[in-house]
């Protein structure tokens, strides 16, 4: 029944009977945790042949020992593999560390701080201070990497089929200190969407109508990560830079950290020469180059994108029962009661939920009273502030399926009970 | 005999001969290279088992699964190792990436744009401009960081027992912008000295005389590189800190480049837990966590420092040959004449030559042009200037020994033509 159309004594029954049920739940002393979109145990097991997988063989297809220093573009396979994962030309790859956040950090630090030419083109060094497009709900990190450089963040709504491009429009083409934007194109952190045939293309051109420097850090960090059904990929923005004279607006972001290992996979940056050759000759004054011995293991695990597909699959196959747990028990719980909405995704590793606007915080409050550890409300938004304090990212991938199934159980009780408690209490006054 | 009391008919007679033999082996057409201390294949072998060490167990002592995300401090194992390393205690290290390169780079950009005690202590908004002490002849890449971040290079020579430290402390307490200094301690690149005591001791106590914030960064990175004789290692300068209330001004840095995989080893970050924290919290914004797969190897490779000695023994006696033929050919081609000096390095990567002044890029040329490349010269001195024209870097790890003998014919040929042929023109004027 819809919260909003039940009588006050049926919301004071339910209310005492959540109130039950919560203290129960809380009896249990409950260790529960989705927080962070981890890969599970049984899903690193997949890649089990990494390590090993070498037997001796150290040298790449072109002969170069990758034991030694240096090869700062990563070796040829990988740029190949990389090259395939983000549809660019090899020689629009570069190949990193661990970590596709480091090189967006390095990145942005160079363009804000260095200068993308020349160090009179530091973005702190402009006319006006430096600003961002943040679309909301986001991912927290890329906010975090902004907050760290002094760049400020404007945030942009999410419409369902990637960031609101009137608004992007209009504040790129109206506001000479907004120099980028962060996008997720596909299976967006955390609300699941993908960015449409529309909504690419316009981002592809932003880079017209923007100040000079303008950087799209488009990280396509779900980019093979598809759960099922039948969310087609987004569109190849490279082509519809190369069609608008944009190719230097966008450069790309991808790893193997959903793929692999998370914590030793490697990383991928991808974009026109000019950006490799400028980001290259950042990257070579702190380091003489990357981990080239697990980029070989990598592309001896997964040789090209079919065998990157396939590995998919298989991950895919463990993680939808954790993802069909969390949709089940929401529909079960919350469907059709006017109490909160929520996000089902074709693929990545999050499902978004909004509760009634103003309950986000203290539904997160309850969960964690009854041992269920959830990512802070509004930690999606820049700064931590979700205006309409409604937003809650759930990450179900790394507990077990029956601590998901178990969290959820909490989950739903405490958002009921939130509810319940405010619209009650609304009704007093 | 001495080239400066040779006869004038002799000099001639000798460039005569020197022309012809250097033009034998230019047409030899050679393709040699002693420009880099990079370990050689044979070395590498040295490490084979560090790939598959894990046969499918990723978990550390304490039971973490070295494949997930974060562990930003590195696994325990891995701590205690680089603490034994460089005589610290654990909980004063953080475990990096395959670079202390990039560690330095990142501490040094913390420091300078970032602030080590919040914003408004970056040296960059400091009243004076930032300034670095570097010992000379140095490392280049520790040159170029401070050239890319805009940190001015003021050189010291260096003396056999380490910088000049007289100079060294006149600089510091007399110059408030004077924020910092690198150090080699042990086997400096490219002298091969080991700094003494008394360095040791006055080195710890410049943040008594310093301007706020000052760091000595101390590059350890030939700690454990021993070639033979009697060196004893420096002292460990933490102790004089502690003696001296200095705790924070001296952060180090090592790592496992030339020990395992010179490009797919692991990196130390040592210093004062006030230092570790602030290290570790610049760290979180651009990366969840260093490859903790790679430190688990490492320390199932190299449990303890009984281990790293005993398999840099093994380094030691495939580096001996190399190092004793390069003295063998300067003492054979140059000893007792007049034509130049030379290091004879008790660990370390590389030899210092100095050529009588004026000719050190002469040699440098003439040494190219007969297919044998060295560093240029004036590579180990800021900003690629060295103002006597004397120095240059021999690195003779990585070619065979044969190809070692060769090059060094060929250089020997080439300081003594640079010689003679000065000398004599100098004559005729």
């Amino acid at each position: 029944m819809h919260i909003d159309t039940m009588e006050t004594t049926a919301l004071v029954r339910a209310e005492a009977d959540l109130e039950q049920r919560y203290a129960a739940l809380q009896a249990e002393g409950l260790d529960l945790d989705l927080t962070r979109g981890k890969p599970a145990g049984d899903q690193l097991v997949l890649s089990a042949a990494l390590d090993g997988s070498l037997d001796g063989d150290y040298r790449t297809e072109n002969g170069t020992d990758t034991r030694g220093y240096g090869g700062s573009d990563g070796i040829a396979e990988a740029r190949r593999l990389g090259a395939a994962w983000l549809e660019l030309a090899p020689e629009e790859l570069l190949i990193g560390g661990n970590s596709s956040l480091t090189l967006m950090y390095l990145y942005l630090l160079g363009a804000h701080r260095f200068g993308l030419d020349g160090p009179r083109s530091a973005w702190a060094d402009g006319p006006a201070a430096a600003r961002f497009l943040c679309p909301v709900p986001g991912y927290d990190r890329h906010f975090s990497i902004c907050e760290d450089l002094g760049i400020e963040m404007i945030p942009v709504p999410m419409t369902g089929e990637g960031p609101d491009m009137d608004r992007v429009e209009a504040l790129v083409s109206g506001d000479p200190g907004v120099r980028g934007m962060w996008c997720v194109p596909r299976y967006s952190n955390p609300t699941g969407e993908t960015y449409s045939a529309d909504t690419v293309r316009r981002i592809a051109a932003l880079g017209r109508i923007a100040a000079p420097g303008f950087r799209v850090m488009w990280d396509n960090a779900y980019a093979v990560h598809r759960l099922g059904g039948e969310t087609p990929a987004p569109e190849n923005v490279m082509t519809h830079c190369r069609a608008a004279g944009t190719e230097d607006s966008v450069v790309q972001f991808a790893s193997t950290s959903k793929v692999t290992f998370a914590g030793a996979g490697i990383s991928f940056f991808g974009g026109s020469r000019r950006n490799v050759d400028w980001f290259r000759a950042r990257l070579s004054v702190m380091t003489i180059g990357p981990d080239k011995v697990n980029q070989l293991r990598h592309v001896r695990l997964l040789p090209d994108m079919d065998a990157v597909h396939s590995h998919m699959e298989r991950h895919a196959g463990l993680l939808r029962p954790k993802f069909d747990c969390v949709r089940r028990r929401l529909e079960e719980g919350l469907g059709n009661r006017g109490i909160g909405r929520w996000t089902d995704p074709g693929g990545g590793y999050f499902v978004s939920f909004w509760s009634r606007p103003g309950l986000a915080k203290e539904t997160v409050r309850l969960a964690s009273e009854a041992g269920v550890r959830l990512t802070p409300a509004g930690a999606a938004f820049p700064y931590g502030e979700d205006p309409e304090d409604s937003h809650i990212r759930l990450a179900p991938s790394f507990p077990p399926l029956a601590e998901v199934d178990r969290a959820m159980e909490v989950f739903v009780t405490c958002v009921e009970l939130a509810a319940v408690r405010s619209i009650r209490r609304s009704r007093e006054t």
